[in-house]
């Protein structure tokens, strides 16, 4: 099949991660499984904007990224294009949206999204924003556009949670979804068990880079929840919300209290759980106390894991890396795969 | 898209929870996921056989065998065909090979896989012989005809490994692939964690239902390298055959080894290996001492588990069922969505 031509809206850590899977291994995705992938265009803030019919060397751009941080230098047809405009004037099936954004609007990445659907583009993003808050929303005009929608860098960056729960499971009969979502507070429960309290283990945390200067979105479960919301509206079909998530964080959790569960042979988790229940379905994140038998009672330090409890085949367990420059590069790979073969392409 | 025309070699435990997961959940299956099958033809050695190009009723099949054990009240157009006959006069997209096997000669299941291929039809089976033997002349045939071979059910059961592996986890680059593949000797090496020594936990093994009353096929780890030799073609392109795995069973196991593993913080468990060495692919079952903290540790009893080590994500572990009626019945869900997804149908 023709090649698929990617713009990507931002060149940052995870723009930069796609870029550099594309340049080291574009040719073996096209050799063993079809998926050519041309980048056409891309707009960054801080780098600039280039089109480029015939496609942009992935290479190029890095090495242009990586030395004035310009794309002055790369040949292009067109420049100075905005995120909008690269959006709807680009040569483009797939707009990949990798700018900045929050779980409090979602802008401007939200904008972007609808824009690229409303234009007729597949959309990839690793952005929790616009698919924890406004998931039923885009999935509706995707459907309607007869366009994809996948965004699976944002839960456990390219460990392949979602296309393992929608499309592998699909027809099991998903009932309930748990899961280690935030790296950071895993990581933080894991050094408590190592016997240091809550605080210096977050400060370990943002000396190891896992947590940011502000840990408040990690700690408290807002993060953890905008993934609780992305599971449950992708692979259960629910249309939840931010607000729909009884959220607790960790913060209040004491080396007694990780101790007590050591003793009785429990680890605590920051747990992330979707149920359905009939017609509903409950979403929650909170610290709980996880049987050592468990599989998610395993997983340490920033791993992430999810388990979902099918009614045909009981509990299946995915576990894998949660961040990463080319872990979450690589959940773009995964969309685009994805996208590849729901529009025809062998798999 | 039109309705996939499935035919049904063998209507055992497997094709009989087919045969169930269609008459409960077919409409859901057609409804959310546009995957719309009818079974127009079995052949069973017991039952015998029918064909009617219209359709046959899961329901009523599953009636009749369960009354009288054969099809002889159920409508059809055509019976009597053996399986070489179905496979080759009936109206079929899809032949699900579900006939008895082995893993020394692979027939009859061998022979009625080829000549599914060799008709145009696409190929789902959940038999380990023809594609644990054959794999790569198999392969070489389907790609040839532009039809499909997906053999989920042959490792882990309807636990998605193989379509996580090949499909999921594509180009992320799987150097190594790990594995707890075998259900009995994972009871039997939890049991004996218990307390137990090798011959009272193959006794309770099984009085349980896990081991055949012969079960040198799993105490020897040949079932584990059949496993092995599927997942390292179908995962990594090899082309090994089931003489290609050094291999060695759990009986040469002692509680005493059991004791100084758990002293040492350490689990034995039989591991199915495939490493990939430049060109060469290396393959190998043998009992491995497990550190507490690798997920695969943490895999009790049946259970079965496999990691993927990817050059792009590091360590991704898939745990779930490896038996079961229901479960191994989803295994040609999945199969039969994979054919789906690669037709052109939405995922």
């Amino acid at each position: 099949m023709s090649a698929l031509r990617l713009a990507l809206i931002g060149f940052g850590t995870v723009g930069q991660g796609l870029a550099r899977i594309l340049a080291d291994r574009g040719a073996d995705l096209r050799e063993r499984y079809g998926l050519d992938v041309r980048i056409t265009a891309v707009a960054d803030l801080r780098c600039g904007s280039v089109h480029a019919a015939d496609g942009l060397d992935p290479a190029r751009l890095l090495a242009a990224a990586g030395a004035d941080g310009t794309f002055d230098a790369v040949d292009a047809e067109d420049r100075g294009w905005d995120a909008l405009t690269t959006i709807r004037e680009a040569q483009a099936d797939v707009v990949a949206e990798l700018a900045f954004t929050d779980l409090a609007t979602g802008e401007p990445a939200l904008t972007h999204v609808r824009t690229a659907l409303e234009h007729g583009r597949h959309v990839i993003t690793t952005n929790k924003g616009p698919v924890a808050l406004a998931w039923p929303e885009l999935a509706a005009t995707a459907r309607r556009r007869g366009v994809r929608l996948e965004a699976e860098g944002t839960v456990m960056s390219g460990t392949p949670a979602l296309h393992l729960g929608a499309e592998l499971l699909a027809g099991a009969g998903v009932t309930r979804i748990e899961g280690i979502l935030n790296g950071t507070t895993n990581y933080v429960l894991t050094r408590m068990e190592a016997g240091a309290d809550f605080g210096e283990a977050l400060a370990e945390a943002q000396a190891e880079g896992y947590a940011e200067a502000d840990p408040s979105g990690d700690v408290e479960g807002i993060d953890a929840a905008g993934k609780v919301v992305i599971l449950a509206n992708r692979v259960m079909g629910a249309e939840l919300t931010m607000a729909d998530v009884a959220r607790e964080g960790i913060a209040g959790l004491t080396r007694a209290d990780v101790e007590a569960a050591a003793a009785a042979g429990e680890r605590w988790k920051l747990i992330g759980r979707v149920e359905r229940d009939g017609q509903t379905v409950r979403a929650s994140v909170a610290p709980r106390r996880v049987p050592a038998t468990h599989p998610l009672a395993s997983v340490g330090g920033a791993t992430n894991a999810v388990t979902y409890t099918t009614e045909l085949l009981g509990d299946v367990t995915l576990i894998g890396p949660g961040a990463g420059k080319l872990a979450t590069g690589y959940a773009l790979i995964a969309d685009l795969l994805a996208i590849h073969r729901a529009t025809g392409g062998a798999a």
